[in-house]
């Protein structure tokens, strides 16, 4: 291999493909990532057998090749040269780095140990545009579990697509985020799968704005998103998820209407009353005679916070995680909320306003 | 106590003491800000017995008193305020924070067992104009030792007043920064104290441009800074700090001028090239020819580095730790430095080109 570029163009690629690099102590060869010079592309690529990114940039080739350089010291190097034109040649198995009057020597790995990503044979394919697919990704990825020990099917988001509509679902079992969108689906495709929360969090990192197609591929245990020079291919999930549509209650005893930025500054300062391992970041709604009232009271002090609302249908106490109510108010980007209350034990839904595709579910916490 | 007055007043208050109050377990107190409502103004202070601060800041105060409140509960709280005018009232140990429709209230802590900063009685006092003041401590405190297992001396800068000249000194044994100004000092004062890191750091990040000027008080044991409606008190610390003119040369064998941004990008790359546990962050740097070259070789590769200079003296070749040098080329705003070297085995010396006030040693390292 024997390239021309700019540090531009190798920082696009190694930016776009560092996350699928594994960090595991696994493989020394998934601790890099490959390198190819084909045609008139330099192609970056990088895989930990999960997720794997491809992505190419312009280069001129006087010769082409293909080696896997340590990620992390490779891409250091890349974020320190000077904006100046690049020479990258290989020599057995390193490649030498040339800029101004200075030389970088690196050792590379065996490419051919190197896992390249299949091609999704199979595959039927599907295209969305992509400020959607952002946006449905923010408002419901932060919802899938974290912890370690749970069923690893609530560690994913559920992708469906039935006729016109297009679903992302995820929840963690205390809370669900569900949004449906409208799209063209001339061919009728239908799918139902579970993407890892991982692989949604960095196609939202790598999607632009400036892109604006976003094609997914996909057959019974792979799924890939195709945007712009990048190619990201991931595994899906085994296992059953839950039935949202069973989860999701048709109607409610009580209704709020309240400011967003209202509601979300006053769960902040109760939370903070209430970080104490007896208390745990609850905090008590009641629902009364126009007023909402947020308090919480522990060792430390005590919270009582009144908001003028619009409200519809019965009084109630009910009380939740300030967590799982401050995660939501974040992705809503509507002014005001709704928020739909069924008893202290039933679950409160939070929507925005003027979006009848999104709503979030969020049990609440029984009190003594 | 019962006053109003204005969030930003509170953020004001708590944002410049927070940095005293002790993060250790000690008293309960001490975790506390003591505030205080005197006249017409609000008084914060906190201190972990090393360091003070106090600061006030305006407010309508109904009723006076005092009280101490826990430092990092208050402050979340403070932050998370509305902007609105916010009504503070004591009740007993408690106080009552009042805003718009909304409560908290916060147990506090006794202030009779809160230690009061001392005044400094047979002090004398001097003024400083704060920009110069700044600099100076931007340019040395970081070449104090951060190794807990070194004599506590090389923890602090050293300061000294004589005639019409202020120095600054700070070292770890392995590198020393120096920098000298010109003053007024009618009275004649003399002054010679090693003070913390911790305190020249917390100087530096509550010293505003605007406010014009420093005055610094001292007697044997203790130094303040007032500066604004900031008051900050430290302990100095007991110890024979070396005699730092018996350690810089006065000549050298070889001087090299070169632009100080291309030696800093290129003793950065060289140092990602030395970082396992056999080449320790170390560079060497050759000197021949109206050539500067910097290089490194590990394990995962290597790099040569070469920059045109200006040079005179004679050929020499030399090592250094990368970060020794990167730390110096962060505080040195010139946009180009001389280094002066004596062989392989004598310190260098790094200067900006256009101040004569300033010098940075570093020893060298001996390389097989």
């Amino acid at each position: 291999m024997k390239i021309y570029c700019s540090k531009d163009a190798l920082l696009t690629g190694v930016n776009t493909v560092q996350k699928a690099v594994s960090n595991k102590n696994t493989l020394p060869v998934l601790q890099g990532i490959l390198i190819k010079a084909e045609n008139n592309t330099l192609i970056f690529e990088a895989t930990d057998m999960e997720i794997g990114i491809r992505c190419s940039v312009t280069a001129q080739i006087e010769r082409e090749g293909v080696i896997v350089l340590p990620a992390r010291l490779f891409s250091e190097i890349v974020r320190k040269l000077p904006d100046a034109t690049i020479e990258i040649e290989q020599r057995d198995d390193s490649i030498n780095i040339h800029y101004y009057q200075s030389d970088i020597v690196l050792k590379g790995f065996d490419p051919d140990e190197f896992p390249l990503l299949p091609d999704l044979y199979d595959a039927v394919s599907f295209n969305l545009p992509i400020s959607l697919f952002k946006t449905m990704i923010r408002q419901t990825v932060f919802a899938c579990a974290v912890e370690e020990n749970r069923p690893v099917v609530f560690t994913g988001t559920l992708l469906q697509i039935e006729g016109s509509n297009i679903r992302l679902v995820a929840t963690d079992t205390h809370r669900l985020a569900y949004r449906i969108s409208e799209i063209e689906n001339p061919e009728d495709l239908k799918f139902y799968g579970v993407i890892p929360a991982k692989t949604m969090s960095e196609i939202y990192r790598l999607l632009k704005d400036e892109d604006e197609i976003l094609t997914i591929r996909f057959n019974q245990s792979q799924i890939s998103f195709q945007f712009g020079s990048v190619h990201l291919l991931s595994r899906l999930i085994d296992g059953q998820f839950p039935n949202y549509k069973q989860v999701i209650p048709q109607s409610c005893q009580s209704k709020v209407f309240i400011a967003s930025k209202t509601f979300s500054d006053s769960v902040e300062r109760a939370s903070l009353l209430a970080r104490d391992s007896i208390h745990a970041n609850i905090v008590r709604l009641s629902l009364e005679k126009e007023n909402l009232w947020i308090a919480q009271a522990s060792e430390v002090g005590k919270i009582s916070e009144q908001m003028d609302i619009k409200m519809e249908g019965t009084e109630v106490k009910v009380a939740f995680n300030a967590k799982f109510l401050l995660d939501v108010l974040k992705v809503i980007d509507s002014e005001e909320i709704i928020i739909e209350l069924s008893g202290p034990y039933g679950p409160g839904i939070i929507r925005p306003i003027d979006d009848p595709n999104y709503l979030y579910l969020v049990l609440p916490v029984r009190t003594s």
